[in-house]
């Protein structure tokens, strides 16, 4: 009888950021780590949310042993409600923050067919016939866990999102000694971290942000200060919340997610902070300038968040002026970089002082640079590895850093959407490829990328459209009323009344033209739409979408 | 009799980065320096050019004595047909590429109200009461000028863009020399390129660029080199080519614009090239990977420029591979790191080899660093300081700049949009504010930001557009024919049929409750609009625009 196979496969994350998942299967059980969410591309327009296509899933739900979760960022957790959707009754393995987080979402989407199990480093899961060892890790929140999963056919480290901090903030390590430990033992597979693979050298330490925050907070002895950061950087709000009672200055936070995710870390003791230090952001006038720090959400210059809404004076009992000094402790996500620099230009407006990234050490990347990443594989020593967490260059780095550390190239497969690898304790081979790819979250609906609705709205962003009504009698089969036209998002005041009434007579004259008695409504339909756009394009150079009704009488 | 004054108007270019303009006038003479245009940002759909607002000069249009071009790059010429649109007859100096480039602009736009006037750095031009002599600069593209502008009132130096450059690559020179004699003399003004004022130290030399390619060039001996640059960017082509020739390799070029402009630059004699060197990109198959060297556009990822094309196998006869080296000689503009980032996953799937400027020193910017600056400063010694070519934040920390070098804060002022300042050799201060802003060029038409088409674009980019066709009797004034509704952009298939024939219920059942025929058309269409939208938002949690159109008989 042929050996058992563990089978790993890529439902997201592998190709581009967001939606991490990866699903392991070994004989009649499935474990899945991580759900996570990515946010639409300018090529989306209208959609709130993309996450993974889980028709692989559903045909193997039976096998379904729990979710476990790594760390609890959005593109980690933030597909749970819709995961939750397709399936009965899950359990969701985490840390207590990640599962805080968790909760927060579940009850938001108003789920139930959840058991949430809070796990600690060190404590092992059996699942079927898997069993999984959480290993604290370092990263831009706390909780995060790299994962030592065992099943008969092998061992896979699966090492979330980490750096190596050796001086943390707050209570986590890296524990490099566990992973060495069971790299002694023999690890068949290493899932590693990609992000920063292309960045030379170590990653600054969470400390390092602490100190240069604390100095500045010394520093500005007069000013009121106000910090956007991440709100899941809960090390950091702790530094934060240590200076403001070494400088005798109150915290309010300010942004839902800031308010909400600070709330329950101190209700979980993850935040440790005197009760009278904090106060209600609508109390902040009742305090001078420089015994306050407003920490807040908007370090991406994200339009409705709070530091935008203070920035654009759209803020109730907070108006900046050239006593405020602003801290961005974040680094741009690309994309966001023209969002940032408008909300940076509006802060200088407001004669606001503005200090970065780029002029502090106010942030540190939550990711492991090139050196780290030797250091993990060195300890780990892998038979087998598949670099995750990172677009394809990042991955293609990743395979390249793992060869120049020993490895053989056939020993290393670049993983895609989608991709099925089987594996044991001697070999590691691709096996198929399953359905995979992006589902987008709509309101209420799900659709796909290349649907029409996405088409149309991108077409109707450009020109707008332009619905013409055709009034036909059945039984002269002829345009019987003046044609109407009614367009949005096309034609300019100036030119409309001269375009649109050239527009009809054009269509009019073309139409009685045609013998539209021996057409059916869709041939009229498509030859209106013919001609209207071609009309339109001629006199305006531009290309709305046209829709056609028909009134028969 | 009060002194007439010298007026300085910023019609564009200041507080964001693009569509530069300035007006200069003295009694009845007025001139233009520069007249660009910017690209849309992502809150302007379907709209290909934004321009300046041109209100104020056509009241002062009789005074105009030339357009003065500081050098050839589209935000400083790109807005001249829409300029030419609203004059009768213009004169337009410049150097002889600066004009190349104009030419092939106006002639495309079919323009002929135009005379080019070819000047050379050292030549005065008198307008009227100006006399505007033209100074050498450097910058990413030859043939840059500073601008002595001298009148009764005083005299301005208008450095347009620049770095210094002790050792460019070709002929142009920047002339410190005459900035340092005519500081001497007296400078009442200074106007200056505040771009990179917040990057410390010197810029790098565009010489240090092109040793760095070749020996990238020198070193990939046997793979075929494809380098995407700025195609303004003569120098470095030219580097590019001498490369060629060293290491007997062949040059094509591709894109449009690529294409375009060094045809123009070696007709000119700007670009030096052995005609042999040069081979139509249709012929590069015919020619080994290792003689080849490729020069593209599309190095900012733009979707339609011919690397993109190439990278995604849409290019014929040329098809990437693991024997491909592709150099981006470029840096991001902001706002485009997405798409370089999704080009770079792109090539690196190819198997090609990609070198950027983060791995090695492939692209040097043409503005000045803070140094550079104050040595500007320094030998211009201007009585009054404007700062110009930057976003807000860049002229505050410019303005900050000229103060930490001596210069008082009250002969500063920071320039906005429509901002008029009035200028003698003794005083300078604000003036008035005249109508300025951005007009959007889309098609044919010419629009405003805040018009609806813009806001219906944006809508109906979100949740799409919904027709609903509404038949009503004169005579009973009431709905006598089943509703129709068409909807792009909203409903994806799966939910269509089910909710279109649920919302014909609900709309003809809410109407039967009401009393048609005492409400005008209008009436009608905006509870329409009202029932139709609630009904959606409730059953789909999307808000299509809605249209409605009334067919009465």
């Amino acid at each position: 009888m042929e050996k058992e196979k563990l089978k790993v496969t890529f439902i997201g994350g592998v190709g581009e950021i967001g939606k991490n998942m990866t699903a392991f299967e070994y004989g009649s059980d499935m474990i899945i780590v991580d759900a996570g969410q990515s946010f639409p591309d300018e090529d989306m327009p209208g959609i709130d949310q993309v996450v993974q296509d889980l028709t692989y899933l559903k045909q193997t739900k039976s096998k379904l042993r729990g979710l476990f979760i790594t760390h609890g960022h959005e593109d980690h957790i933030g597909g749970i409600p819709y995961f939750l959707d397709n399936f009965k009754k899950v359990n969701i393995y985490g840390s207590k923050i990640s599962l805080g987080l968790v909760e927060n979402k579940v009850k938001e989407a108003k789920k139930n067919n959840v058991t949430l199990k809070a796990v600690k480093a060190g404590t092992i899961v059996v699942a079927g016939q898997f069993k999984i060892e959480f290993v604290s890790m370092t990263h831009s929140i706390p909780g995060s866990f790299a994962m030592i999963i065992s099943c008969p056919a092998g061992v896979v480290v699966h090492t979330g999102d980490f750096k190596i901090d050796f001086t943390p903030v707050g209570g986590d390590v890296c524990d490099l000694k566990r992973l060495a430990e069971v790299g002694k033992r023999g690890v068949s597979l290493l899932l590693c971290d990609s992000t920063n693979v292309e960045r030379e050298g170590f990653s600054m330490s969470e400390s390092v942000v602490g100190k240069a925050l604390d100095e500045l907070i010394g520093k500005y002895k007069r000013e009121r200060i106000i910090i956007a950061s991440f709100a899941s950087n809960i090390h950091r709000l702790q530094k934060i919340i240590d200076c403001a009672k070494k400088y005798g200055r109150k915290i309010a936070f300010t942004g839902r997610s800031m308010e909400n995710i600070s709330e329950m870390a101190i209700k979980l003791g993850e935040l440790k902070c005197d009760k009278d230090l904090i106060i209600d952001i609508d109390r902040v006038d009742m305090f001078e300038d420089n015994k306050l720090i407003i920490i807040s959400t908007g370090s991406q210059g994200e339009s409705m968040s709070a530091l935008t809404r203070i920035a654009s004076d759209n803020f109730p009992k907070i108006h900046l002026s050239e006593k405020d000094v602003v801290i961005l402790s974040s680094s741009p996500i690309p994309g966001n970089e023209r969002a940032i620099n408008n909300l940076i230009n509006t802060l200088y407006r407001k004669g606001c002082q503005v200090v970065n990234n780029e002029l502090a050490d106010v942030h540190a990347s939550g990711h492991a640079y090139k050196e780290e990443l030797k250091i993990l594989h060195s300890l780990v020593r892998p038979r087998f590895f598949i670099p995750v967490h990172g677009e394809y260059r990042h991955l293609k780095n990743h395979q390249m850093l793992a060869k120049s550390l020993g490895m053989k190239e056939r020993n290393i497969i670049i993983p895609e959407l989608g991709m099925q690898v089987e594996l044991d304790n001697d070999s590691m081979k691709f096996a198929t490829m399953v359905p995979a790819g992006e589902v987008l979250i709509d309101g209420t609906g799900v659709g796909e990328k290349d649907s029409n609705v996405i088409r149309d709205r991108l077409l109707m962003s450009q020109d707008g459209v332009c619905a013409v009504l055709l009034c036909l009698s059945r039984k002269s089969g002829r345009v019987c009323a003046p044609i109407e036209i009614v367009s949005r998002g096309f034609i300019y005041q100036d030119e409309a009344s001269e375009i649109i009434r050239d527009a009809k007579v054009f269509i009019g004259k073309k139409l009685d033209e045609m013998d539209l008695k021996d057409m059916d409504l869709n041939e009229i339909k498509a030859s209106v739409r013919k001609i209207a756009t071609s009309f339109f394009f001629k006199n305006t150079k531009r290309k709305p979408l046209v829709l056609t009704l028909i009134s028969q009488y």
